[in-house]
C-alpha cells in the first residue's frame, strides 16, 4: 500500500482559487455535515463510526469528530457547563466548516442536548449543507444499556449535570432524519443515512 | 462535473475500525502538517495558496488553514496578546491533528512568531508529520511590500503588538526547509516544499 504512494513523479505547477467544487470533482462525491443529536448511549459513537467505516469502504472521504477526538484537544480546556457546552459545540461547528469545505463527509457525533447550541451550528451551514439525524431512544432504554456506566455514576450524584438525568435533552423539533434506536440495528440505522445521502446526491 | 458525483448506487455495508492508513490507501498520498511561518508579508498565504492549488491539481488532497478562515471562526473569540496568539495557535495545532489524521495534506500559514508556540504543535505531532517553513526575508524586505499597510499602521501605533514592528519575532533555529523569499519566486519556493515532500515520499 506504501508503494502505491510513490508515483507522482513529475508535480505540474498550478495557481488559482481552490474551492469546494475543485475538491468534490477530485473526490467524486459532495461533502456535508451529518449531525448526530441524542441521550448518552443512544447509539451516537457506533452509529458515527460504522457510517465513516462504511462511506469509506466505498471511496467516499469521510471523518468522525466525536467527544474522543474534541474534548481531549481542541476542547480539552472545556467543562460541562452550559456555556461551556455551548462553545464546545461552537468550535465543534466551526471545525466542521473547514472539514465540509475540505470535501469530507462529515460526522458530528454529540449529546448536544440544547436545541439553541444546535441551532447556533445550523445557522453556521447552507440549507442542504447541515443534516440534523436524531437518535430517538426512550431514556428508559438507553439508561439499560449503560455501557460506560455513566447513568448509574449520575443516579448516584457522582457525575454532575449529566444529560437526561441532571441536565435537560431538548429533542430537535424538525430533524432532517430521525432514528429509532431502540427498534433499528446499527447496520439499518446506516443505510438510511446511506439513502439520505444518495437522495441528496450528496454522494 | 456534478454528474460524475452521482455513481454510487450500491453502497457496501462494512464495519470496522478507520485509521489513516486506510485514508492514505484511498487518496495514494499520505499526509502530514506544514508548518509556514514568518514575518507578515513574508509571503506566507501567497506560498500556501498556490502550494495548496498545485497539489490539488496534481490529485493531492491539501488544505489551508490560515487567519482568514480561522480568526474568524474558530477564534473569532481570541485577541493578539501573547496569551491569546498562544490560545490560537494551540487550536490551530489540534485541528491540523484531524486534518493529518483525516488524511489531508494541511497547510498552516500563520506569523506563530514565538519560539515556544510553534514547539508545542510540533510536540503534538510525530516527528515525520510536522514540516516547519521558515520564510527568511528581511524586516526591510517585508515593510517595503506592505500589502495590506499594516507595517504603516503599526509605525504609527496604529496597531498594537504588530509582529516585528512592536512584538518579537523569533525565528525557528533548526527548521526543516528555509526559504529565502526576498530571493524566490513563489514558484520556486514551492517547488522546494513539492520536493521534500516527495523526497520523504509523502506524495
Amino acid at each position: 500500500m506504501i508503494k502505491s504512494t510513490i508515483m507522482k513523479k513529475h508535480i505540474i505547477w498550478h495557481k488559482g482559487e481552490i474551492n469546494r467544487e475543485h475538491r468534490w470533482a477530485l473526490n467524486k462525491h459532495k461533502s456535508a455535515l451529518i449531525w448526530i443529536t441524542g441521550l448518552p448511549a443512544s447509539g451516537k459513537s457506533s452509529i458515527a463510526h460504522a457510517l465513516e467505516s462504511t462511506l469509506i469502504y466505498n471511496k467516499i472521504r469521510a471523518y468522525v469528530l466525536d467527544g474522543d477526538n474534541i474534548r481531549h484537544g481542541l476542547c480539552k480546556d472545556l467543562g460541562f457547563s452550559s456555556s461551556d457546552r455551548r462553545e464546545n459545540i461552537r468550535r465543534v461547528g466551526e471545525v466542521a466548516k473547514l472539514f465540509v469545505d475540505a470535501g469530507i463527509v462529515t460526522i458530528a457525533a454529540f449529546a448536544s442536548p440544547y436545541s439553541h447550541d444546535r441551532l447556533m451550528v445550523r445557522e453556521m451551514f447552507n440549507k442542504n449543507d447541515f443534516i440534523e439525524v436524531y437518535l430517538k431512544c426512550s431514556l428508559s432504554v438507553c439508561e439499560s444499556r449503560d455501557p460506560k456506566g455513566h447513568y448509574r455514576m449520575a443516579r448516584m450524584g457522582e457525575i454532575k449535570n449529566f444529560t437526561g438525568i441532571s441536565d435537560p435533552y431538548e429533542p430537535p423539533e424538525d430533524p432532517e432524519i430521525i432514528l429509532e434506536t431502540d427498534k433499528l440495528t446499527i447496520k439499518e440505522s446506516v443505510k438510511k443515512i446511506i439513502e439520505y445521502l444518495t437522495a441528496k446526491q450528496i454522494i
